[in-house]
């Protein structure tokens, strides 16, 4: 299937380039960029930065203008908010479905807000918002990079009657693009603040992904964040504490995330790790530098699950802000849409 | 005032050495470690590793054991807890003043654990002490270095009934001492885990420090704690979350903690900041490079004071572990008795 | 002495402003900046990145533009090289003494490119320099940050009769400014290369530096430089490698550092270290953690010094890129000046 | 082929279990370390510590003591100085071929101390070694892990009369094991000095490996290395200056370092990568962070080639010091004796 990147040349385009490079059921025909990049070859456009080098089916592809209507039906969409507030309803509008990565669409009620395997069911949405919006085509997103990880470590404990939930993140640089975070900034330190509403979209999109009734309502859960930005190049971390209902044991907890799995798991996707959470036992486990990397990246990794003397369990958690939580989420959309015939 | 350190080559020790060495009342006549160091001459039996040069007044001293009656009446402790276990109680029996930075005795219900702007009070323990133990002289501890930090932003907040407190640590490698955290360990990376129970310490310290009653019962509050480290040299970063039984404000919270004074202000002790608690009102700040060393590592900064929607407020704190946590405190301990004439 | 800053709310603007703030000779009367921040009281024109606080005198000043003819006779110039090329020039024609940190005038003939350490009698250049360009003001710079330190460890050598010079840099990132280097770039790496023609700059300014005859000639050693970048905050490492007509022993090469004074220390200026040179003798040192703040970060520091089987001598620098090399090395260059009347 | 590990629980062992797992040619079967781990599973024995996990396969297998004549004929040796002295002399005594990472042998005239790209046939001196020893096995050793990088950047400049060399390091601190380098000695630092006689190393090894007549001489050219630790995980970064006979062009340079082959590319060894040194274009490469797994680990980066105003060249180069200076270095060479019978 033919698919095309908005926005390609940034870091997270650039991500979405390589992903894409050797998926099995996608190929990236059509990059789009701004006005800037039109015309150059991609090799010419994209200052590339990742470890990896350039894939060469992409290098001579030239780089178009984000015209809606123009390239394939599917675009994995790596806009900045700014572009992507107006550019992406245009892109639905004119019969595209558009898997977007930015925060502009996230919280529309008519948006699935999807982690798939938490909340695949909320794909119902999809046809609601394309007769309501009169769309031919449909905004798919990708939550927060921090919230891909959180919500995945949350979903199996709504079974325990999830009611609170505090969580300090350390998050790494990568989360914050090129050119990104000043090295004077965070060389040796910690920057208690993440500007754009960091916390805020934790409080909100959390809920809202782990939302039962096909996405109509948003979860009960209380959730309050507290960020910090760490001298890590890839992998958030995060600390959490939760109060459930229920009273299940330490055991009980470390089973239920060990046990789940969702419809990307059932449907063997090709992004899907399995299991998607994986519980250490090793106390100073998990690690950015050597756990970020588990299943490709989409993994989510737990440790030290133990009770909390003022909620119920605490535990830390980490996973690939650039993959599970950007561009490999995004895929994994993809992935699971196309399963349901969606694309 | 001529005084001593137990431990003296090692990190604390060194720090005991450095921070003493233009200081008003004190004056370090007496330096004692292990064996391997006796008959030394200070500069050749310590590794110096401050970025300070060793104090000219010390380099000659030979450096003795550590056997109990030997030294000034008051030594400072930098031993570690297998030495301090048995030899603090040793010289507290022999006449000395201990004033300890080690784990051994913190939790004796007898021996105040001291963080003087708060609990000063506590100092009434002190002839109890003797009494029932017998000894001549006496041990006064300071706590773990991250509780330091976390006490002193508590204080203020007793009046609101404080119920619970959820503090997530960014800890600094300097406190895990020389050579400590292995820097294939720690470079661009984060650690769920810090050993010798790190987090069992902040829960249990952090009320014993906050007790009233001149120390002979513990607050009320519960406290979790859930530790990190992180690659930073000097100062402990923590996010904290706490639930209030009273409804204050943000800006009634705000001006507790910049009313907040102790009787080392009062006082005006040669080591006390004042005042102790400086709460910035930029979001990004305080950041261990920017402010770890404001009032020479003694003062506490607090940031981004603000409501939290699963307890009552939540905030970020900072303090200089290696100072404020350890080797200044102590010193502020001395000062604090001195006054009070217990030495 | 009344004095101003051009481009005073950057980040070698605010230093100036910062080591001006306790100077004994010196007071900073006047601030400049683009048109962006005039009629801004400095506190809110200038974004304040450095650890110690914004010094209360200045932070009412209003900053004005960069008028030349406006201001005190003796400016500080933090200016861009883009600015600086014209301003600088303006600003020496409408009467004042520029003392610059920029590129833009340091290879002109005619300007003194001064370490007053090893240089003070180019000063003799500024009649000359009026003179020819009518100026009725003057320009006197200060070299790039590397070459302040690599001078001053050759200015000793020059006796042995100095051939050549093979130098590798490790260079901090404040170095770059703010926010240069992004955090992405450097975390865990190193880069092989600094944009601005820096390698071509130590080639070549070291030579202006190291020339006698009262700045009429370059020294004849030939200069090769190696630049890199690597995750330090202050201080700029590097080694060096030296060929030397005369066969001195290593012990006179080092007796050779640790002689050398010049004008700063004979006149016993403010900012003169003395000595300008420390060698030091543990072969793990100097190191930009415990060594950059030697002399205020006014000390060059030299380690190392051994054989070299393909050249004369190696050995190890370190000197404070943003003191000794920018503010800290324009402000001595502007006591050198007050004491020969230049001002 | 079976093969076996000494020193199987380290750091370098733990690499060479990782890097064997999946070779086509040979299969850990045997396991050896200290008395320590004597009797206890693998799993058990050794402290993980790489970001693979440890192999299947080798879960199980129970350590031995490092007892000669025990174990397959093959062994690598991953064993500290201090054991590889005396216990690779006996192993090859009692008929086992020692693959050495040690640098106990390496100067040894009969031992190849071999980089396979350069100078396979210094294998010649297998056969001597065994008649001189009186050897029934071999002690075949690998270099340096930055000499395995440099060495590598100047066997191609031979043609050109390679005369002197300078290089200045800027190492790993993987380079020095575990726990190796203190985290408070390294963030955000630079260390002058690396422990061991690193320098020494450099500049000798470096030469054995250039030599030609099948080893019985070192190369002529003079070699002088300064070297520094810097805060990278994994790659030796090195500025290097070459003098050479000739005058060649830069060009001509870049293409002897781009046609560079070696036996292992002509047999095709499944640890040679093709080519062996890669000459990057962009002048901000090579980084560790980005280039360092380039060929899995064993390819040579260089960038910036250039002329040197006081030698004749000068370059950036980087390898992987854990890989191709290290295990994957040594199990090439264990490939190149296979084909050449010597196995």
């Amino acid at each position: 299937m033919d698919v095309g990147v908005l926005g390609a040349t940034g870091m997270v385009g650039q991500q979405f380039v390589a992903r894409l490079a050797a998926h099995p059921w996608f190929r990236v025909v059509w990059l789009a960029a701004s006005e800037r990049s039109e015309g150059k070859a991609y090799a010419d456009a994209a200052p590339w930065r990742l470890a990896m080098p350039m894939p060469d089916a992409v290098r001579g592809i030239p780089v178009e203008a984000c015209a809606p209507g123009r390239g394939p039906r599917v675009v994995f969409s790596a806009l900045d908010a700014a572009a992507a507030d107006h550019l992406e309803g245009e892109f639905a509008a004119a019969g595209h479905i558009v898997l977007s990565n930015a925060r502009s669409h996230r919280m529309d009620p008519l948006v699935p807000l999807l982690v798939p395997e938490i909340n695949a069911d909320h794909l119902a949405l999809v046809p609601e918002q394309q007769r309501a919006k009169r769309w031919a085509g449909a905004i798919v997103t990708n939550p927060n990079c921090a919230v891909a990880v959180l919500a995945t470590t949350l979903a199996p404990l709504r079974q325990f009657g999830l009611k609170t939930v505090q969580v300090t993140t350390l998050q790494a640089v990568s989360g914050a693009g090129y050119p990104g975070v000043p090295s004077l900034d965070i060389l040796g330190n910690v920057i208690p603040y993440i500007g754009g509403g960091e916390e805020d979209k934790i409080e909100r999109e959390t809920v809202k992904i782990l939302g039962e009734a096909g996405g109509r309502a948003v979860h009960s859960a209380l959730v309050s964040a507290q960020v910090t930005r760490v001298p890590v190049i890839d992998g958030h971390s995060m600390t959490v504490s939760v109060a459930l209902d229920d009273g299940p044991t330490a055991d009980a907890v470390v089973d239920a995330l060990r046990a789940f799995r969702g419809r990307p798991q059932a449907e063997r996707l090709p992004s899907a790790p399995d299991p998607p959470v994986v519980v250490h036992s090793e106390p100073h486990r998990p690690q950015p530098r050597l756990d970020v990397d588990l299943g490709g990246g989409m993994t989510v990794s737990v440790g030290r699950v133990r009770p909390c003397p003022v909620a119920s369990f605490k535990f830390f958690a980490l996973g690939h802000n650039t993959v599970r939580g950007a561009a490999g989420g995004s895929i994994l959309n993809a992935e699971m849409m196309h399963v349901d015939g969606l694309l």
